[in-house]
């Protein structure tokens, strides 16, 4: 197999399940408990929050382990509305964000908030000046994400931070999940005050995530309840899954710091590998992270191309995972600027650090094969 | 290890545990994918829902995976008051309810929602003469728990379900956590709209939750993303957790069925048992849940019996693991008109099917003891 589809989900590390594993298997008792096995539950959820924190360069009283990408993006948004919505009902977010954040603040417009959709360059990049022009008096939230999940375009986190803190009543919230562990993001310093991550998009398991929330942001919880993580979270601790998750990141940061080159000559190879196939456009910016690489090959259904490669082993994705059921065309293609001819026949390739050259030599030669296969 | 703590979470049964290794080890793939990997993720997640759905007597399309309990009751709560507040911003619950519920009704009352709280009689049981007064034009929502996490007391849900009925636009919530698998309840006959079931109360995994929701029902989602779950909780889908707790709802209900005698019998001879315990009084009703025996031991610390009792490698809790650690009474006792001597000295012990009468023999005889060093 041939696994080139990254961005929609990993495969877990074979470590992760076995930290996962252990804690299922060994460590009864409900962290909230009061007795030695809830004491014992409790400290191993602690250690997975500290080691989290370390990783992330923030403190350990800022990191909620949650249920994954979605739950975050949605705690950020509809938290910091419904908490703060005496101060005003503005949010600021961009076209081409994923579609948990899209849903979630098109859900606050119908509950009387106004959402501001900052439109992006060609390269997929959100324009900076219509950003810093659409902050208002009443504006409570930016949400911006980091890496684009489509087309792998990095957005301006530092220089939207720098604005955002001018407003000492306005969060910045990030959706991290498609950078984390591919383009490293420093929270504290460049003044993000939320940010989501996925564990299954870092080779952890799904039904996994952690939440960044700078200590002082006070938001509405989603979940109520028995004021577990420090009750922003409330709920059962899922203690193996937050020490699954702990694993992953402390992988994927490793990987980040020392197999970065190989993941940056991977997407070298690939590019000028695709250069060299007929018909094939590259839609992602020469600028963005380096393990997705979209392009469109017009005149060609991708679901056929898809096809066709899954009967090699090989797998790709057409938009995102969470948008591929909804529409024929990508929305983040289209939002920026893309001609329904591109953006109805895009393919997203998304990479890890264990894909290899020879990988993507075989997925070139069988992609040239499948394409003068449809055109002809 | 003599656990009697499995109301706040059970053991995982070892297939419940090898199903989810299974799954993670074996399945790649985002359901939402369209390649061949999806769609093999995808029909093992339709599997599971259609299992869990014969399971409880209902249909496919009324199952929703959640994250556990905590989440289906405050999608419930929350999801139907923010989709329904043009019609009425009233809401029914009882003062004995978990704290995921009393918390998320709390939550509404900031945003400008009332909440009715009936009371219930010193036998754990909500008033439904009081309830039936309580509704109003604009009561959107009842949402009742089926057994009492504390008390093992089991609410009158079939006459519930026969008032709410009586008002088309009212919906009626469950919160069966504590029940599932110990009580029966029919969904579907006893009129209920939603219920909420959790994973690791039934031998599952901790982070995995059924929620279901009676066809025609609709509210507004807590997580909004990319459409999975019939668009009612979005993000990529826990499918390990999904196949995890299908399993555990079926073994579950397999000893419901077939065991349901020794639970019994376990019941009748520990309470047995503690009759003839000097300074132990029982709080649970006589017609309670099989599972859970209540007790208070006036004048003693329940900590200090939790940790006494631990030195034996035996285990039971004080209130309910989610509100352990916050008050030194137990609000579902109090609420149900106990003393403050006894609130504050309660302690719970519950039983799943795997325990045994050597088990409880042995626990009546170190309770005695630590009672006897402890009061002289």
């Amino acid at each position: 197999m041939i696994y080139l589809d990254n961005s929609a989900t990993t495969i877990p590390d074979p470590s992760v399940i076995e930290s996962y594993q252990h804690v299922i298997k060994n460590i009864v008792g409900n962290p909230s408990s009061l007795h030695t096995l809830g004491g014992q539950a409790e400290r191993l959820l602690e250690t997975a929050r500290k080691q989290v924190a370390t990783q992330l360069g923030v403190n350990t009283e800022e990191i909620i382990f949650t249920s994954g990408g979605t739950e975050g993006n949605n705690v950020a948004i509809k938290g910091i509305a419904l908490a703060h919505q005496n101060r005003g009902k503005h949010i600021i977010t961009s076209t081409i964000e994923h579609p948990s954040v899209l849903e979630a603040c098109a859900s606050l417009e119908k509950l009387g908030f106004e959402v501001t959709y900052i439109p992006v360059h060609k390269n997929g990049v959100v324009d900076l000046d219509v950003l810093e022009q659409a902050v208002r008096e009443d504006t409570i939230l930016i949400t911006i994400m980091h890496v684009n999940n489509e087309l792998g375009s990095i957005q301006p986190i530092r220089e939207i931070g720098e604005i955002a803190k001018q407003y000492p009543k306005l969060y910045f919230h990030v959706d991290d999940v498609q950078g984390l562990g591919k383009v490293p993001l420093a929270l504290h310093q460049q003044h993000v005050d939320m940010a989501t991550f996925s564990g299954h998009k870092i080779h952890g398991l799904k039904g996994t995530g952690i939440f960044y929330i700078r200590k002082g942001t006070t938001l509405f919880p989603l979940l109520h309840g028995g004021e577990q993580e420090y009750g922003l979270r409330s709920g059962t601790e899922h203690l193996a899954g937050a020490v699954a998750i702990a694993k992953a990141l402390r992988l994927i940061k490793e990987n980040e710091r020392n197999k970065h080159a190989h993941l940056q000559h991977l997407n070298a190879y690939l590019r000028e590998g695709l250069k060299q196939t007929d018909s094939v456009i590259i839609n992602s910016p020469q600028h963005s992270a380096p393990h997705i690489v979209n392009i469109s090959i017009p005149n060609v259904k991708p679901e056929t191309v898809i096809h066709a490669l899954g009967e090699h082993d090989i797998y790709v994705s057409t938009t995102s995972a969470c948008s591929s059921k909804s529409r024929d065309d990508s929305a983040v293609l289209t939002a920026s600027g893309f001609s329904k001819a591109r953006s109805q026949t895009a393919l997203r390739i998304s990479l890890t650090y264990t894909n290899t050259e020879a990988e993507l030599k075989e997925f070139l030669h069988v992609l040239n094969d499948v394409i003068e296969q449809l055109l002809n």
